[in-house]
């Protein structure tokens, strides 16, 4: 068993200090678990963390994109690289805490949806065994709570895919290959692997993306097979499209550049991969964007407010509501509201709105006669 | 003759010397004009205000947009108004300075090619009665050196449209009635007028918008016949379209915002006017966003940079020389390349190119495979 890093140095401490100063760091208490959140990088602090009493969870390490396959794998890797699949959900860290399992999302709040359900998600045998390990996974599809997309071949509920294996009390990943024996060893649920490519590849990598990009998926993560872990993103193009079409109701939410980064990365896909610019394509994201904002004015006018709806399944009613009371502390009392949580089969459904703050108060704005000055 | 305000009060003095202090304005000097400009609102003072020797020109007043006609009107205006055409043009404060006729834009830059083709566009005859006047004007064509699109009744060249009169030394504008009366009695281009409308008129102001969407006209600006002189403007579906298409050039370069927010003001048009969100619609927006950014990749493969080209007549040789020199002077020396300046019949034509910044350096991080954090 590795040594556990997970009592803060002295110079740790300094930071933590500092943070919590600066309000950088703050105190976040869920049922009965409290810990100190990081908001945002501070100093070596990556977002995130999160410092529980004896257990100190670095936030997942940032991953840089390239939106040029070719020249990108040529200027930022310099050794032989895994390729494994980019899940569309949302990021976890899962760790084990005295006799709990818990569970974080990238920003470092607690999830009781993903914590409710983990044993349908995972194996955790692996906790007994390796308590000082943090599993970092990908949960995604239509029944989870924070997104409105997720990958075509999850159909319903949720999945979950282990992509990284980090250690309590240390920043970084485990190396690719100790993440996969661990994955095989445990059985655990990791992300699809496209297997070891060398810089000469590029063929075979361009045709790797090709197919996911027919096969609706969203991309790839490379990792460099060498000391130094070196990791790019790639994602398709099809996956823009997705991200514009699953996004026409958070149009006016979502900041602009959400929408017209999407539009870069596909037109610079378009072009690496000799693709076409198809009348369908033009028609497809022009609707996203027209309709999806006459939406929003429809459901306006007829609520007052503009909101999606999303519906999970938990385990256990306490829990479902425990999501709904984070929610609420989170984003405020009046944006998020309880449509119905009721047993069907073995499940609790959950299903919730939540407020759309800047569509509703710009919509608001304008459909009273306001003036706006740009 | 009216009052010439031109001379600084004790109080204008301190904004000013506050101002210079603050870098909010600046000493601009062009051929052998030289003058205060202010550089955004501060305090009182608008943006684009200059101070010449003896004469202090307002800039021109903000005027704030309605995106619903229907509540717009009833919420902003509480007398009858007079409603003008909106033009899409470069908005301009004409005014004489001791011999010289000078031309301002928005944002207080004297502008070379619009003193030299005064006297093509307009009878300056007004300042030698009435020298006190500064009259704001829309200079609109393709032949502009400053915007992308132009009004599709404005087929070479540019013409200009008188909108507003101001006095030396005052902020604001004449009533309407003393600018028509002015505007007719020195026989100047004044905007197209569509007359006098009282909050009951709704009806007729919708069926006079769809009339100017049809046309691909621009909008409206309502002025109300009250001497609080309060104003709105608002505009067409389809300029929201246009708008689009003719900076798909840019798509990188303005902000994300310019191109999400017209689309929230032309599904707001949509809706209001019962309009249909059609499929040819969708696929004219899609394909300016796409191909846009695809047309400035090929660019940028080909030259290294992206850039707008123009081409503007002048009269004389020396006027289009300071052009070139003050864009230089104020977008930086490298960002505006002459391609040529020649007669062609009883003008000079002078074609350059602008970079664009923002899209060049995106494109050229980008393409040689930098990495993006978002």
């Amino acid at each position: 068993m590795n040594i556990d890093h997970s009592v803060p140095s002295t110079e740790l401490q300094d930071i933590i200090d500092q943070a919590r100063e600066r309000k950088r760091a703050r105190l976040n208490q869920i049922a009965q678990w409290q810990y100190l959140q990081f908001i945002g990088q501070f100093k070596s602090i990556p977002e995130g963390t999160a410092i529980f009493d004896n257990a100190l969870i670095f936030g997942y390490p940032k991953i840089g994109r390239i939106l040029q396959i070719d020249t990108g794998i040529q200027a930022q890797l310099e050794h032989p690289f895994w390729i494994e699949e980019k899940i569309d959900g949302y990021n976890v860290r899962i760790f084990r805490q005295g006799n709990d399992i818990l569970v974080l999302t990238r920003r470092g709040y607690l999830c009781p949806f993903t914590m409710d359900r983990l044993a349908d998600l995972l194996n955790i045998r692996i906790f007994d065994e390796r308590p000082d390990l943090v599993l970092c996974a990908e949960v995604a599809g239509p029944g989870n709570p924070y997104n409105e997309g997720s990958p075509p071949f999850v159909s319903e509920d949720v999945q979950l895919f282990v992509f990284d294996i980090m250690c309590r009390g240390q920043p970084g990943c485990l190396s690719q290959r100790e993440k996969l024996q661990l994955v095989e060893a445990y059985d655990l649920p990791g992300v699809p692997q496209y297997g070891r490519y060398q810089l000469a590849d590029l063929d075979k990598i361009k045709a790797l993306m090709l197919k996911l990009d027919q096969e609706g998926r969203e991309g790839i993560v490379l990792k460099e097979d060498s000391p130094r872990d070196r990791r790019v993103k790639y994602v398709t193009g099809s996956s823009n499209i997705a991200d514009i079409q699953v996004n026409e109701g958070n149009i006016q939410q979502l900041p602009a550049e959400y929408f017209m980064h999407r539009i870069l990365r596909l037109a610079l896909f378009i072009e690496e991969h000799h693709l076409e610019s198809t009348p369908d394509m033009h028609r497809v994201l022009g609707e996203s964007l027209v309709n999806g904002t006459l939406n929003a004015v429809e459901q306006y006018r007829g609520k007052r407010k503009v909101y999606n709806t999303f519906r999970c399944r938990f385990r256990h009613r306490s829990n479902a509501e425990l999501m709904m009371q984070a929610m609420k502390r989170r984003l405020g009392n009046g944006q998020v509201k309880q449509r119905r949580l009721n047993r069907e089969g073995d499940f609790y459904i959950l299903e919730f709105d939540k407020i759309l703050p800047r569509t509703t108060g710009t919509l608001a704005q304008i459909l009273k006669g306001g003036i706006i000055f740009d």
